[in-house]
């Protein structure tokens, strides 16, 4: 089998933070698109929190990944072949081409082309792609905060956080982070320009977000669920509205926790759903908001770039244990063709 | 001390569904009205599941009880002699004047007048009462179910359950309750209309549930909460909406099932507490909705009288087991002074 298309392999299915040795670094056979698929280069790597979920076939459309599969990949290719109408050769896309330099894959797996001219590529699975995607419906779809009224954010350091937290700045809330360390922090206050963050990992972080909270909290974008999720809404003011976005405490436990619904009847508290999915079909909207924000540098990006397709393994680990600042990007191809 | 005052009082505090033990009859005295207070008769008195809660100071606004102390009450009651200015002999009222025949008490205790012209007395506490607001305030205002959509209540033949099916019913949708009796089904079927009602105590319940929701399930009134709330989600419509009313199985227990999140997301459901003091101000226009279809007989009614304060407790006790049908009244007085 010829190689030429280095590619990072599941090695063996495992609960828990991703290791090392749960991954293999091989060197692939080059693929050839078939009847109406596309041949891709990927140049820059997404990598999420969900990708934990979906390696374990736990995610909607993704299937359990066996040992020999190269792990899912939401990324910024660029096509090199095309044996479909609506792409060709030299279009950016960001598209599921998994953890390797080529991928050859229907057009079913084409996300979004990609405007260079827009913002920098890798923005396109960051701020303006997935992560701002989500953060734009929740301010402007679920939550809708008013003037003046107090927004709170979970993982607020986070590419979905810190796009959340900035836009419902925007809309006039007070804005307050809630982080894992004393530098995501200063990167939400600082950077981000959020009004407050509190560190979770200290002992007295439901009093500190109490004194960040003078008013209550009006919504909560809650990107951790769990017993976080119960000890802010002992914070919310009546029909506080609080859109439910992810979990990724429970992505490697595997356990769930439960929650306790008594305190949000006592809050009527408006829980929602939210499902980026859903909201494909308004990225234009979006990227006509965001777009310019992020070009401009009104809306702050920070983004954790590697180099080299073998690092996607400790960078993954990395961000699987809450240790990286800012969306976690692996470059592994030219920005040019 | 003078006696001419029946009273049930509690005589130990205790976890767990009640026991006759837990209360004492006895002649109490005849209370006389302080400056401002109204001297009541009790006529009805409304037998509720957070009278349970209550005891234990676990309600809103409620103190824990000690031993010696009357048992919470919510009943139709006339005024005798009263101090204060907006209340006169005769009137009758729905009051917080406690388990016993006589009671001094606060204006403040007022809930509300009851025009006796409008519908029998008793149903000034279920139906027409706090009940029957609490299911206006679910139809009307946080699930608002649409014409044709599929609406599913759980303790369907209750007081709430059967009130809230049948203005969903009248708002054009589907209803279809969970009952915990063949008998129970039957009298949310054939008396109170709703199109299927499915027994949770049959081991295929689940099954029967999807039966009769083909279309899934679009508004769900929770009036139980914990596993019953998790296994009705797995029906849910996209963007089902939800109001969580009451966790009556959690009452007796003293601790409380968690709820997991994770398949509420996915369905990208609407959670919504719902606390009826919140609509005591719209008490007018949801009796100018509901009081002349109870008087025209298309608002079903099924009560379950007892006559007699003493048999409060047994009935009491019956109502936590769940094995009433019916809002639960304990006739305690005459209906006319």
């Amino acid at each position: 089998m010829a190689g030429g298309n280095p590619q990072v392999v599941l090695k063996r299915q495992r609960d828990g933070v991703p290791v090392p040795e749960d991954f293999s670094f091989i060197d692939g056979p080059m693929p050839a698109p078939g009847p109406g698929q596309i041949l891709v280069r990927n140049i820059y790597l997404s990598l999420d929190m969900f990708v934990r979920k979906a390696m374990r076939g736990d995610h909607y459309g993704y299937d359990i990944l066996k040992p020999g599969d190269v792990i899912h990949g939401n990324n910024v290719a660029r096509v090199i072949r095309s044996n479909h109408a609506d792409y060709k050769p030299g279009d950016v896309i960001v598209v599921e081409s998994g953890w390797q330099h080529y991928a050859a894959v229907e057009a079913s797996k084409v996300v979004a082309f990609v405007d260079p001219m827009l913002a920098p590529l890798s923005t396109a699975v960051g701020a303006l792609g997935m992560p701002g995607l989500t953060a734009w419906a929740s301010v402007t779809h679920l939550i809708q905060p008013t003037l003046g009224s107090t927004f709170v954010v979970s993982a607020a350091a986070g590419p979905v956080g810190a796009v959340t937290g900035q836009l419902a700045k925007r809309a006039g809330a007070r804005v307050v982070g809630i982080a894992g360390s004393a530098e995501k922090c200063q990167l939400v206050t600082r950077t981000y320009g959020f009004d407050a963050c509190v560190n979770y990992k200290q002992a007295d972080w439901e009093d500190q977000l109490k004194a960040a909270c003078p008013d209550g909290i009006d919504g909560y974008h809650d990107n951790v669920g769990g017993t976080m999720l119960q000890a802010v809404c002992k914070q919310f003011n009546l029909y506080a509205t609080v859109a439910l976005c992810g979990r990724p405490n429970d992505y490697n436990a595997g356990g769930f926790t439960g929650i306790q619904m008594g305190p949000f009847i006592g809050k009527r508290a408006r829980v929602k759903g939210l499902v980026v999915y859903d909201y494909y079909g308004d990225r234009d909207t979006f990227l006509s908001v965001a777009g310019p924000l992020v070009r401009e540098g009104a809306l702050k990006v920070k983004e954790d770039h590697v180099s080299g397709l073998e690092n996607a393994i400790p960078h993954f680990i990395k961000l699987m244990k809450g240790e990286n600042i800012g969306k976690a990007i692996v470059a592994v191809g030219p920005e040019k063709a």
